[in-house]
């Protein structure tokens, strides 16, 4: 079926905007910034782990695995430019919420329905790829190609003790939907790195204490952690309302996977004009800061200071 | 079992001998060659039709998921520079021939040490990957770049009636083993593109007659093969008597997958040149031309000309 699918594809498509070499050919040729290199990420999404097909319509997948890819960039205050898309499908289709059956072609065609105008949103080529039909359920392996500005790529390595930790949006509870729906924090990213001096950053795609802990690991200091001023989602109050575990909404947002907001590393003085400034259309927190001892802290209402495990989403 | 992983593979890596950016970071940093523009592909492979690891040793298959991209890279004239890669490894690990088992981390270990030494001959970084576990059987994907020459990429889209259709190597019976252990014609098409003019070109992964219809498609004419000349490989020969189910050599030679040898469309002149000069550490015969009239045709030993079906692997 791939061939019917490359026709449909190669109909469905924007004429691209630059001499890139698209689907057909054995590979794309994808046009370099100015700066003579590129950023390249990876994101293979699987049934089962980041999604059910059963209950998630596949257009949200789709979108979600280019979105994902494009959090990545927005973590190297990169600007996306173009994909490769990679499908295993199920042979024989798979089921969709409300007792609906896809064929392989047509959950080919909703997962690309998804993630198009994502691609179209943020001026993304889809450059090519390669579709499988195979008897293992569905796997999507997408690539995204960005470019770096002059400001270079905002690296993990970089924060230094006295550097504020800052955090856009609010955190936890993604399982309630976030995960397929959020918004990659791209136009964030090149709005900050190119307004203000950060020295670090990433996304937080396993939970805010574990990537913070491997922020730190990166740039050999420690952080400690406000518990107050960390922003909670609403969602996170709601899922501890529905699951009544004990887990508190605090706990949610410290450890719970798929936020896909920004955490970033930044001078205290710059910290403070962020913060002033406001300039997103998100909220822009301070949660604590980084310190010379390594390790994760937590300063409680009290003041009183303890360590703090990392948890989260691990692969 | 991501960090145990990165950990190893961070150890096992060599030194990056350019700046990349490489794993542990949201994403790479590749450097794009002096044209502005870089080539990318991506394949992804898949237990059960790919390869079964209850009969291929892991690092076969690991060399094949590397190789295959290689082979695409070659088919375009480029050089590979880098490779990003996409693990879906089965949760429990898989079983190997002779009975072993590998856990899903052993599993990732031994699929990177049958790719690395194929990525060091050919000087590609990796630069980064995702590895994931699931229930779902081994799935991988990788994407590799590589730079075009000053002769810019080898298209599909280039075949002009009068051209020869030439080929590397010999054809069909892949199955017997050379699927796994091919080398990409990396450095054949890279001296042939450099000292001949050539039209366009393809690596044969999907079957001789089914991938010359694709590149006739492309280039919008048809070709010419005569039957006695195209070379068959002593698997195809072996795999005819083996099988004894009345497919001749000639058949798998015309329609066998995996061969992943060049084809390509050359001007009749410097055709001419490349058969007299032999300049490969692999024979190139000519296998016919090019023609005006669109659609396969084969021509037997007594002259006679009737149209080829394009048959081979159909995804």
């Amino acid at each position: 079926m791939e061939s019917e699918f490359i026709a449909w594809l190669r109909a469905r498509l924007p004429e691209p905007a630059n001499p890139l070499l698209g689907p057909g050919d054995d590979a794309a040729l994808l046009p370099c910034g100015p700066a003579g290199s590129c950023l390249a990420t990876v994101d293979l999404l699987t049934e089962g782990v980041d999604f059910r097909l059963a209950e998630a319509d596949a257009r949200r997948v789709g979108r979600k695995a280019l979105a994902v890819n494009l959090s990545d960039i927005a973590a190297m205050a990169g600007r996306p430019t173009a994909a490769l898309i990679a499908l295993a499908l199920p042979r024989n289709g798979a089921p969709q919420p409300g007792g609906q059956h896809l064929s392989a072609l047509e959950l080919a065609i909703e997962l690309y329905e998804g993630l198009l105008p994502l691609a179209q949103e943020y001026d993304v080529a889809i450059a090519g790829g390669d579709t499988n039909c195979w008897d293992g359920p569905l796997a999507i392996s997408i690539t995204v190609w960005g470019e770096i500005t002059p400001r270079g790529p905002l690296r993990r390595d970089g924060a230094k003790p006295g550097d504020q930790i800052l955090v856009t949006g609010n955190l936890g509870g993604s399982i309630l939907g976030r995960h397929f729906d959020f918004e990659p924090r791209i136009r964030e990213a090149l709005l900050l790195n190119q307004r203000y001096q950060l020295h670090a950053g990433l996304d937080i795609s396993d939970g805010l204490s574990l990537d913070l802990s491997r922020l730190t690991a990166e740039s050999a200091c420690g952080a400690e952690i406000v518990l107050d001023r960390v922003p909670i989602s609403p969602a996170a109050h709601q899922l501890t309302q529905s699951l009544a575990d004990g887990v508190s909404p605090l706990d949610h947002a410290l450890s719970d996977g798929e936020d896909f907001e920004l955490l970033l590393a930044v001078p205290a003085d710059e910290a403070q004009r962020i913060l002033r400034d406001q300039p997103l259309s998100v909220p822009v927190a301070s949660i604590g800061q980084f310190v010379p001892q390594t390790g994760l802290w937590q300063v409680d209402r009290d003041g009183r200071r303890r360590p703090l495990e990392p948890r989260g989403y691990e692969h």
